[in-house]
């Protein structure tokens, strides 16, 4: 068993161990991964930051950069990663660390690469626990990482406080390629590799944005000059923290105005309301379930049934 | 009550009260609706095909010249639209028919507007039931038109037998533009407006299709040279016996090499799961779950509960 004394101790090895407890699967896993997640309660709150980017825009370069100036203030820092393709590869966006080799080997930071893991709910659930787990561990900023491929990054932004999407200096007319969706879910959009001889194509793409985004509607959880975007270059390691303090004060507002806890408040009713939807359906892949959906799926597969009379049948089967 | 005879006998009165039956959310309605629809059968079987393109490509003028041509050859052409943003927009991109005032005119053809649902799911087996109603009714094609907003082609896709993809010439960086999903899914991509000074566009614009299909996974179902890319002119009346023709070879291959009936067979087994997933958390939004679901709720956005806990005991209280 794994104590909850030692994660609100700051025990990494417990803190470690527990993230595997709540990616577990089984059914006894699950069952103590609750206990403790009840045992830990949720009194400590991090500042819960999602960034999402394109693979090659330098997310791990920008982590690592942000984050060592983050610890340097004495700030502790966690690192989680979300990258639903993963499953397929069976890799990791994180890897073996060796990405933020910095970053990893710092005592005030804890990087846990993203696990292969087949479904998006399952993904939405560990990322949710494991985040938790870092509260109740007391780190003061929680970092969840994703790639740019649109489920995910809904998933992270519905459990934090602040959303970045890191871009790259780019031609004005590949601004397109950022879908709509995503530009909606930013707080701040950053620019990476505002340096050398980008720097002029990361002003010009800045200014793109920041226009792109005075066209959005305004949100009501935005105080003025929100969304935002601006540079950073995280080579030079410039404009990082002038980034924090946007951040900062965006949070800021956002507790004093009562956004804050709304919004938090949403997003565990949103998760609670997932839960029930996934375990819903997680019946139907279990015995008895699953060999009457074979039976009648061959039946209608074979045109012996349509699919509406066949799904009746099945709902009445199953009481509902 | 609406007779089966006379859907059968290709009454098209009946047909569009049984397609409005079908669109009811009404619990008597279903009830009629699914009777009706066992009534019918599924011993007919048109050609379903799906058409998907964005706003300004050309569909409507599309569809026109493509049925025109198809009914003067002694066809009986059915067209249903799918579009998920009526439901926002109150409106439908069918609006009222004339779009396709000739076709629409047509004793041989049939044309059915995209109605206002809120629901993708509802959307989904209305569209499905229209198919089987038109079917039923003795169409020879189906034509099933829908707006490129991914998840809609998705749709679509699981209930046609081919899916084309209607797009209009653009730069070769506009390529991107063009979601690699509904890529994978065409069979033939129309590239439209090949007339007057866009010609030359279009001509570059198949050609660099025609590599990016290439460039694709080899799939099953498509003999040597699918999918494809070709030019049409909907305006000019151009390519479309030439797209006619290429779609009739790949439906007769398919019929024989048995990919045909495979497709329907797991397409019938899909919307058969989809039916009771629908089904089954369609539960939660009725009374006593509704309610507990409220509370639960309330008490999770309280922090009294954690998401986790609270879809357990929920989970619980409905027996699963």
């Amino acid at each position: 068993m794994i104590s909850a004394e030692a994660i609100r101790a700051g025990d990494r090895r417990a803190l470690a161990r527990a993230i595997t407890l709540v990616e577990s699967a089984r059914a006894d896993h699950r069952t103590q991964a609750l206990a403790l997640l009840s045992a830990l309660g949720h009194d400590r709150q991090a500042l819960r930051i999602g960034l999402s980017g394109t693979p090659g825009v330098g997310k791990s370069t920008f982590i690592e950069a942000f984050g060592k100036m983050l610890t340097a203030a004495g700030k502790r820092v966690a690192v989680l990663a979300v990258d639903p393709s993963s499953a397929r590869s069976g890799g990791s966006i994180l890897g073996d660390k060796t990405r933020m080799e910095l970053l990893s080997r710092d005592p005030l930071a804890f990087i846990r690469p993203s696990p292969s893991q087949a479904q998006m709910g399952g993904v939405a659930r560990r990322t949710r626990e494991a985040v938790a787990l870092c509260e109740a561990a007391g780190f003061d900023v929680v970092l969840i990482e994703t790639v740019g491929v649109g489920q995910s990054e809904t998933m992270v932004a519905e459990m934090c406080d602040l959303f970045l999407l890191l871009l790259a200096p780019a031609g004005g007319d590949e601004l397109q390629g950022v879908k709509r969706g995503i530009m909606e879910m930013a707080d701040l959009i950053l620019v990476n590799k505002a340096d050398g001889d980008l720097k002029p194509a990361a002003i010009r793409t800045c200014g793109d944005y920041a226009g792109a985004l005075r066209l959005l509607r305004r949100r009501p959880q935005d105080p003025d000059g929100f969304p935002k975007a601006m540079m950073v270059s995280a080579v030079e390691q410039s404009g990082m923290a002038e980034s924090w303090d946007e951040m900062q004060a965006l949070a800021e507002w956002r507790r004093d105005s009562g956004h804050w806890s709304a919004r938090r408040a949403a997003q565990a009713r949103h998760w609670f309301q997932e839960e029930v939807r996934q375990g819903l359906l997680a019946a139907l892949s279990r015995e008895p379930a699953k060999g009457i959906m074979e039976r009648l799926g061959d039946s209608v597969a074979a045109g012996r049934a349509t699919p509406e009379a066949a799904a009746a049948e099945m709902l009445g089967l199953i009481g509902r």
